[in-house]
């Protein structure tokens, strides 16, 4: 069922010479089948494959869009038992998780598809004619949003399903009209395949052109560096490393044409845990982020990797009970030998600093590949001086930061990275006396929460997934979300344009009965 | 009344050594006043006085913001007959365009201020909590667009007040809630310093903090690139050359923060003029054209450099028009003797390679400074096999492409760089039958143009004034209209925020009374 072979387009093709295999993190051993990474001129092919499909894609209907989402969401689930299998194999990753992963991805597809049926988002603007006025006429403009090209989509290692083949980024791309080369991530490429063959079936079923979609496999950074720099691309999702998606981003910046790169980068996603919220309830939060910490083996960008707190007894009792949880939480198997070797390294790192004690390390043995978790503590001058203790460990991990009093804790908070997520933990009274703090910390990311964790990132119209450098790439947009599709569209004017020739979306009869700006004002109604 | 010294916030300062003055191409003389460069330390200044006012005015609310937009505009109307004078005597653009100019400006300006009066433009979303929710509860998420922090301003040489100190890039950013930094343009350093008082009195009459706005001279490219580069600074809007924008854009991006460059660069604007359209008029075509190619002196982002036809005895006729007309209008004055300059050496440049022929070319003496139009003429095959034909001459130039047949015009419109516009001239039958050719031109320009010229920007909700690089750097959003905006903001997602502690436009009680997307659904009510 599984080839090892791309697809360019339609096709399956495996012209190249560089194979791989994928590895069963919980097994500790390769799986069977090989992998053909794709050539220079496989690459070249599906990108003007892609080309020549977006002149066809792009003026699908939305509702001919929305039936190849939800048509994909259906080959999905009807690959069953099987995509669990491969998937769980390929990741170390549970049964419910994959599960789980995959309503995600099917929900996120039929998101886009509503989206598209309801139809208002594509922000459909006219200004009638004025041909009396003076001094000069006004002309007719009418404006929409029109997709930008081939968009190239990165898998990402840590979300097989929901952030790769089929993920946010690749609906968001094909909701919005542009065809997409997925990138494979080497250590998913058996889910990936199964997804692409997936999304194939729903094209060829819906009438989708041939090159609306191709899946490309890579074992190293190549494949995605050419893709990022092929005339025919127009945009790059990407969720990764800061040092992955920098290198992408500068890829795309230096072109002779420079396109738009989203990625989603690192984070240490700070938690602010004020003294009276710990003073009512040091146990119960102490419990709350070991889970939060330890959930997927902490493979999660918004793993809580930060927390910020003012000295006291309370803070004390807090960590006691955090040590406690961490030292009795059961360890998961985390992702690749890769990642788990990177995570040991980046730990080792930390926790071998002078500066740096450790609050509380699982120390029992374990089975190959699980990620033993740890936090470690340091003083809030300490970590004020030392940037390096700024950056993300994947994996487990969590810094507490003791801080002298709040105006250490608020320069810390002016001092940090952008960031995916803050969270402040406070009673009512404290967060209405937290002005400046929360200004500050606003402003260095992309969603604030209040009593909760980080983990969880609910794909809902209002989630804004992303945020300030290095968080993302661009600040502007979000990963997760039907507003993700504004990421891949262009607004496009049309003016004095014969009202049969224009789309349908600006039509004087509004025929797809959308929300539209008519003169300034928003209506549902014909001109 | 112009003392020659930048405003660092509220202070006038002059603390460098580096000294220049602005030219009256008008007259061919030096103006009187002295200009100072703004320092390394003014700039210093400028850019933290700018991130410390941020703190307080993103808090203003919409109200408070448009408040200060309005008074900008009085106290720019309140400058009276002086503003004009300068500006003509920098500009060498006669008065009725500056008082033009004036109303546009003043015109955005007010524009802004009711989109932020009526306060919808925030694109306020809320998904309310579902604690019951299985397998986990819904949290509560609101989201609302936030401004990204101090903003640089290139003034623009060939709008000294719509695209300069007070206009469309200030008045975006101001709107949006981010302090301008404008890095002003030292053609007309004189125009930009009067404005800036405007904003400043603005400024401190309606209560915004000093450091909201500071205006910078400039004789080089040494303060903008220092600028660009400040840690403080947070996005870039820019009106002008290829070579200019780009290299903003490329330091913005190899920044160790990258921040987003909105520049809007070079355009030849093709115009599509096909067979039928000429047969029925091309003496009203060509004669609107040679309007359209001289207006101001060529000098607009929007002027016809390029015209596509195919051979015919109709284009013969339109060309031997458009030559008698472009040998009969009287040339004008251009922006400054560097201006005219390139455009003599551009035009100069193009007219002698041997495949080109000048059609007309006004050869009468000019006054100086004045700018001759000329268009040339050149065959399809050559024009595809010369890229540097397809170049911008800024100023009053256009070259005739004369094609083989449709095929050949194809291929040539699917060639083309990015452009700003581009413009059909066609009959009804002729544009129902041309949808091909639409689709190629579509794909490489941001407004299309039935029937009409690509000279005059309308400032209203449909215009989109921006396209594919290298007319601007970023196809996705627009330079002109109140969606221009959406370049200095961000999504910010608040979860489980306490109600009274949201901005307004996330309460409950929807207290301004603006239209949100609640739990997917447009709505005015409340919660």
């Amino acid at each position: 069922m599984i080839t090892g072979k791309n697809y360019i387009g339609n096709t399956l093709s495996a012209d190249g010479s560089k194979t791989y295999t994928t590895f069963n993190p919980q097994k500790n051993i390769e799986n069977t089948v090989v992998f053909t990474e794709a050539t220079s001129d496989e690459i070249n092919e599906a990108a003007l494959l892609a080309s020549k499909a977006f002149q066809i894609y792009r003026e699908k209907s939305g509702n001919d869009k929305a039936s190849f989402l939800r048509a994909i969401a259906e080959e999905i689930e009807a690959l069953g038992e099987k995509l669990i299998e491969v998937y769980t194999s390929e990741s170390g990753l549970p049964a419910g998780r994959a599960m789980g992963e995959r309503g995600r991805t099917v929900g996120q597809l039929r998101a886009f598809a509503a989206h598209l049926e309801e139809g208002s988002w594509i922000a459909a603007s006219i200004d009638t004619a004025q041909p009396d006025r003076q001094p000069i006429p006004k002309m007719d403009l009418r404006k929409v949003l029109v997709p930008l090209g081939p968009i190239v989509v990165f898998g990402a290692s840590n979300f097989p399903l929901a952030f790769s083949t089929a993920g946010g980024d690749t609906a968001s791309a094909l909701a919005a009209g542009c065809p997409v080369l997925v990138k494979s991530h080497p250590m998913h490429a058996g889910t990936g395949e199964l997804v692409a063959g997936a999304i194939i079936k729903a094209a060829e079923k819906t009438g989708m052109p041939n090159g609306v979609f191709s899946n490309l496999n890579s074992s190293g950074i190549e494949v995605g560096q050419e893709l990022v720099q092929h005339p025919a691309v127009k945009g790059v999702g990407f969720t990764g490393s800061i040092r992955g998606g920098r290198a992408l981003f500068d890829l795309a910046a230096n072109r002779p044409e420079p396109i738009p790169v989203f990625a989603e980068m690192g984070s240490v996603n700070p938690v602010v845990i004020l003294p009276e919220a710990l003073q009512e309830k040091a146990f119960d939060w102490a419990k709350t982020y070991a889970g939060s910490i330890t959930l997927g083996a902490g493979q999660f960008c918004t793993n809580p990797g930060l927390l910020l707190a003012i000295k006291s007894d309370q803070l004390h009792q807090f960590s006691q009970v955090l040590a406690e949880e961490i030292v009795k939480t059961e360890p998961t198997c985390m992702l690749h030998p890769a990642i788990v070797g990177a995570y040991e390294r980046n730990k080792t790192n930390m926790v071998s600093r002078n500066e740096i004690n450790v609050l509380a390390e699982y120390s029992q043995e374990v089975k190959a590949n699980y990620g033993r978790q740890i936090v470690s503590k340091v003083d809030g001058k300490t970590f004020l001086e030392n940037p390096a203790l700024h950056q993300e460990v994947f994996g487990p991990f969590s810094l507490l930061v003791e801080c002298e009093d709040k105006q250490q804790l608020e320069q810390i908070i002016g001092q940090l990275e952008g960031q995916l997520t803050g969270t402040i933990i406070a009673t009512d009274t404290e967060i209405a006396n937290s002005a400046t703090l929360i200004a500050a910390l606003q402003n260095r990311v992309g969603r604030i929460i209040f009593n909760g964790v980080p983990t969880g990132v609910e794909v809902c119209p209002s989630m804004l997934h992303g945020g300030p450098y290095p968080a993302s790439t661009d600040a502007r947009f979000t990963a997760v979300g039907v507003d993700s599709i504004k990421r891949w569209v262009r607004p496009f004017s049309f003016q004095s344009w014969p009202n049969n020739l224009l789309p349908d979306a600006l039509k004087n009869e509004n025929p797809l009965e959308i929300s539209r700006t008519v003169n300034g004002v928003k209506t549902t109604g014909k001109i």
